[in-house]
């Protein structure tokens, strides 16, 4: 009697690992998943990085079956980021850096989220009151670059400006999602700079921010997208941005005024949340348009968005 | 001699017709092309309508290599219009309209481009200034929704009102577009209800408009695609919104400001556009906003917006 007791007690301990987990949602595995190209071979293919700035496990070479962009990946569920795992534990299938071009660790999400005025510091450089709701707004998705990809200057507009965000990508479906479920949603958080046409945004179309925000180029996000569970806390990170080597920006993500959950919470009230789906949450002050005089992009230079544990992304002005 | 100098002038003949079509961009043929469903078979299929309310040619079934959604077969070009319009002539793969359910004739387009303030008549109803440029806002596409499907009211809103608004869908790539060049990037014409939670709009989000506009279901369009040839002066047509029966909106497309050569011209500035973006051109006057008294829909409501050889969608609100 005592094996198949023992043997059911056992069932019954995986069985409730198994629903703890899936209450906490996504697997928890520490990880920096990417896009990229090969050279020679133009094909998008997600990875894992062995460490920001080394070797990239090809995970369709490691396991065939396995889809070939992030969107896929993440669709996939823990089965997705389980084989990731096992393809960066397992030391095989790995590309040397050089022969890699890091993508956008995300293309074509159904969604960009974006949030203005979510820093307390961002709010007094401007002496804009404390948004008592997140004020959001959007990009369309072919506004997304690559980590070390060029900002293009629009021929239309004058005032192109810089703006470091953290960014998160959704991870699993969902609506009405309550704050203290929210984190479970998430796939990770990568860096992003909410690139601006101050001109459009400011003073034309309306004073509807999109068209401002929109130019291709002006959404560049990388270089991986970092698991949830590799980051100690999202909203105790430093956050940076250098132009041509001054830092224009520094600030830390506890100035934000609505967290990961909250936004998630919030955003779902309107809408679905599906795999792929990034949200920029806002950013620090230290922006162009509010320096005395205003300071914006010119050709040539280069900007460099930093967040602590995450990254850099480094882009030409072009 | 005289055969293969013929057969030269033929070839050049036929070569210069190929050049002044490829110039005109997508292949003339009236249709209309819908999506759907069959009943008891969950799949997208693309088919053709005989005419409104008619039967429907079952694209794929007619022809297995052709894709099961529209953005498939726009991204086909000529082609896809081609074969479409054989399936049509054929006569085969007829399904009973009882058969089948209309899905919109476009689901998950990488951009919903929306203009606001877009009808002279619509401008004076609200005392508003005629703008000098396109005001260019977007929905998130998940806010798309059938012509005959249901308009959720969601709780979070009190103020949701009806825009009767002609539609369009960009048939081919393209960026800076030329005005004289525009239409034949148009792949045709369809009826949209640009619903909106005029108090997420107007009052809330930093008046930023995009929550108002995004809900789910907030985007009804259909009933078919009718593609540019069919169409004999998109900017002369009829256009009317009906409340349970009750005419709110009756305005012709004449009175709109920015015309779809111009919209494609002035957003294709900004981004590139893409098979199955759809563009919402603005509405007429009659909204229940500007309503003395201010009418909004309850449930229970029915909704049906009307355009001029496009046809009628029709969604109760629940």
């Amino acid at each position: 009697m005592s094996v198949p007791l023992g043997s059911m007690r056992i069932r019954s301990l995986l069985s409730f690992i198994q629903s703890v987990n899936q209450q906490r949602g996504l697997c928890n595995v520490p990880m920096r998943l990417v896009q990229f190209h090969r050279y020679g071979d133009g094909g998008v293919r997600v990875g894992v990085e062995q460490g920001e700035g080394l070797g990239v496990v090809d995970l369709k070479a490691f396991e065939p079956s396995m889809p070939s962009t992030m969107k896929g990946l993440l669709e996939l569920g823990d089965e997705g980021l389980e084989c990731a795992q096992r393809a960066l534990s397992s030391g095989q299938c790995m590309l040397k850096r050089s022969d890699v071009r890091l993508l956008s660790p995300i293309l074509a999400p159904e969604k960009v989220v974006c949030v203005g005025l979510n820093y307390r510091d961002h709010c007094l450089e401007q002496k804009a009151p404390i948004p008592k709701e997140p004020i959001i707004f959007s990009k369309f998705s072919n506004a997304i670059t690559g980590p070390y990809d060029d900002i293009i200057l629009p021929s239309e507009s004058q005032e192109v400006d810089w703006e470091a965000e953290l960014a998160f990508v959704i991870g699993r479906r969902g609506k009405h999602i309550k704050e203290e479920e929210a984190l479970s949603y998430v796939a990770g958080f990568t860096v992003a700079n909410d690139v601006s046409a101050r001109d459009w945004q400011m003073k034309r179309n309306g004073k509807q921010w999109l068209l401002g925000k929109t130019f291709e180029s002006f959404c560049p996000l990388g270089p991986a997208l970092v698991t949830t569970d590799a980051v100690r806390d999202p909203h105790k990170l430093g956050i940076r941005c250098l132009v041509n080597g001054d830092a224009v920006q520094s600030s830390n993500t506890d100035q934000m005024i609505f967290k990961t959950e909250a936004l998630i919470s919030w955003v779902s009230k309107f809408v679905t949340l599906t795999p792929g789906d990034v949200f920029l949450t806002g950013t620090p002050p230290g922006v162009g348009l509010f320096r005395k005089p205003p300071v914006f992009l010119k050709k040539g230079d280069v900007v460099e968005c930093q967040i602590d544990q995450l990254g850099s992304i480094i882009n030409k002005v072009v």
